[in-house]
């Protein structure tokens, strides 16, 4: 047996933070929690410094007492001596400053957080590049190419990720225009955050996707497909120059990936984790993606595709129409709506610098932000206009 | 580029051999053909030595002619200095000697020939081992296998071999009595030879290639299992130790397996070999065996588990049994009662040495001619009485 890994997770308070734990607390001989983050849920993060003992940890809301760990920032625990893997699982731009710390010191990162490698792909991967840092993709479908990747000299010629297209897959325009929050949050397959979840719903999580695999795999767009697999077992593809496929399955489950970049190159027993039963699936489906009905897909791959600032605008501007959407502020179609006009105002900066690119997240916040209380001005005029008639 | 790998096929004249041709002859600047190998099949094969020049040749029948080549035995042809790869693509027990003169002359093995690890498969991976010659599969699920272990450090937990099922996987029990020899050489997906083609539609191939996986993987029975999937694209799975699965995928096309033996570890492009069109695949099914309707392949599975000289038997008795079922002298359901019956007639020797499995094989050769002919008896009575009705 190989000695214990040490494991930081900025972000443990989330969904993919308490299912890293879930994986680490199965398997006590292997992982051991190093430190913790949380954002602004104290009583959680102090529940699970309280369980595992970390020795370090750190939440936007500094709290009264030490829990026992000694509070550093997140940069701090990124690069601390004491950390093998970083888990990068927060929320939003958060993790773009402790991912880049991480890869400066040399650890392993296994990388939930998609914004990091959309808001800034050509900064981390060059500076991943230049340290030897490896970044372990915890997404499923990165993840499933990253495993069917694992070992083969040759580059592919096409990947294929899946998309299970959330719950509204078979809407017309008009029933998504209708879509309420809470049915958004209901998705059919996958246990995730409210963010993820909504930007599931809308596609933009599978065009974020795409930026992610071209920086993580140096892959060219126009080779990444899309290929809509409701089920969601098979977790995407790739296809080599010779013709044959391989493809990653597994159950929907997030704890399968996050072990993986937890156990990579080797795989681990965890009894925990569920097995297909193929008595109980008959059927695999398949079907090209609408970009029609789903407009925020194209949004983020023309931004992936414009590069420099864009996508750290599509980012931006996305998490503020998401949030509006939750708090039933704007429609469910109104967020690409949002995102492309805000898309529409910028004035791009090629290979930008972190600064840059932050500037730019700010200002698509202010811009969405803005352009989504016109919104909700015409949408308050047109209820009023409704009630009236 | 590497250099241009010499090749011998053993069988250039059945279907595979055709099939390794067509590779060969898609990728000049990396393989060449050094020696072919044909049973009698002279004028094909005189076809095929005029056309790739080998430099040795050898046929069941002796030509008149040298065809321009040296005229060697297949066991002198397998273990000659002048070949990197053998090919071993012969029908029935032919490949047996030829494929330890290989291994004992350190070639790496492109094995397409069920029958040799089926028959003597302890021996062969003993031997392969000792003389660290590589066993390449040319099966499309034993490639799928390979493929999808390859670059893997750990041990898998399952392994699925996929089924299409053949032509008669709907068919009733009595609709199974009435096939005919021209109905079941019709295979749905498959374009192979006669005898596999109809061990496909009893399903005694996949019981082979589960003997053949036992073997290749060093992996026990009990963890083999067998899925039906009719439309023949993913060729077989992994599943891990983590609960992930790997699968491979391609049209379903035998040049596929075939060069990917001959590029291993490399994959080549070859625009000649199929790919697979997303847009016109909606669904892959999957259901599973029907071991009732398909005695073969318990038969074999059984024969397998048992060892010894037991899966010689089999192997021996279905060949028999296929011949006969081609001249429509037994019935398509007969040839699992031949088997069966000859398997319950052998005495079983246990860590067999070559020559006793060979007479095991001549042994149940003879026995299940001997069936077969009160078998056809009772069949002509049994028409007889029906005309006289």
């Amino acid at each position: 047996m190989g000695r214990v890994k040490k494991i930081a997770i900025l972000g443990s308070t989330g969904s993919i933070g308490q299912q890293a734990l879930d994986v680490i607390r199965a398997l006590p001989n292997k992982l051991k929690v190093v430190a913790l983050t949380g954002n602004t849920n104290l009583e959680l993060l102090e529940r699970q410094i309280s369980e595992f003992q970390p020795k370090m940890f750190y939440s936007s809301v500094k709290p009264e007492t030490s829990y026992g760990g000694e509070f550093l920032s997140a940069e701090e625990i990124a690069s601390h001596p004491e950390v093998d893997s970083v888990i990068i699982a927060t929320a939003g731009n958060a993790g773009l400053n402790p991912t880049l710390a991480a890869i400066q010191a040399g650890k392993t990162v296994a990388l939930a957080s998609k914004e990091v490698l959309v808001m800034a792909g050509e900064i981390i991967v060059s500076e991943a590049s230049l340290h030897k840092a490896q970044i372990l993709p915890i997404d499923s479908e990165h993840s499933a190419i990253w495993q069917c990747l694992h070992g083969e000299d040759n580059k592919p010629r096409r990947l294929f990720l899946t998309a299970s297209g959330g719950p509204f897959y078979r809407y017309s325009q008009s029933q998504l225009a209708d879509v309420t929050p809470e049915q958004a949050l209901q998705h059919p397959v996958w246990k995730m955050g409210r963010k993820v979840t909504i930007d599931s719903a809308t596609l933009m999580n599978k065009g974020l996707e795409v930026i992610e695999a071209h920086w993580l795999f140096s892959f060219p767009f126009d080779s990444i497909e899309i290929l809509m697999h409701p089920q969601a077992i098979i977790h995407s593809m790739v296809e080599f120059m010779d013709g044959s496929l391989k493809a990653q399955l597994s159950r929907p489950d997030m704890r399968m990936p996050i072990q993986y970049a937890l156990s990579y190159p080797q795989r681990w027993p965890n009894s925990e984790l569920p097995r297909v039963d193929w008595n109980k699936i008959d059927s695999l489906n398949f079907e090209p993606a609408d970009y029609d009905r789903f407009p925020c897909l194209k949004l983020a791959i023309d931004a992936g595709k414009s590069g420099g600032t864009y996508p750290a605008v599509l980012c931006a501007a996305d998490e503020v129409a998401v949030e509006l959407f939750l708090n039933h502020r704007i429609g469910f179609t109104d967020i690409a709506k949002i995102v492309q006009e805000t898309l529409e105002q910028h004035h791009i900066i090629r290979q930008p610098s972190l600064e840059e690119i932050l500037s730019a997240d700010a200002w698509a916040r202010e811009c969405a932000i803005k352009l989504s209380g016109d919104n909700c001005k015409k949408r308050e005029r047109s209820s009023n206009l409704e009630i009236e008639r």
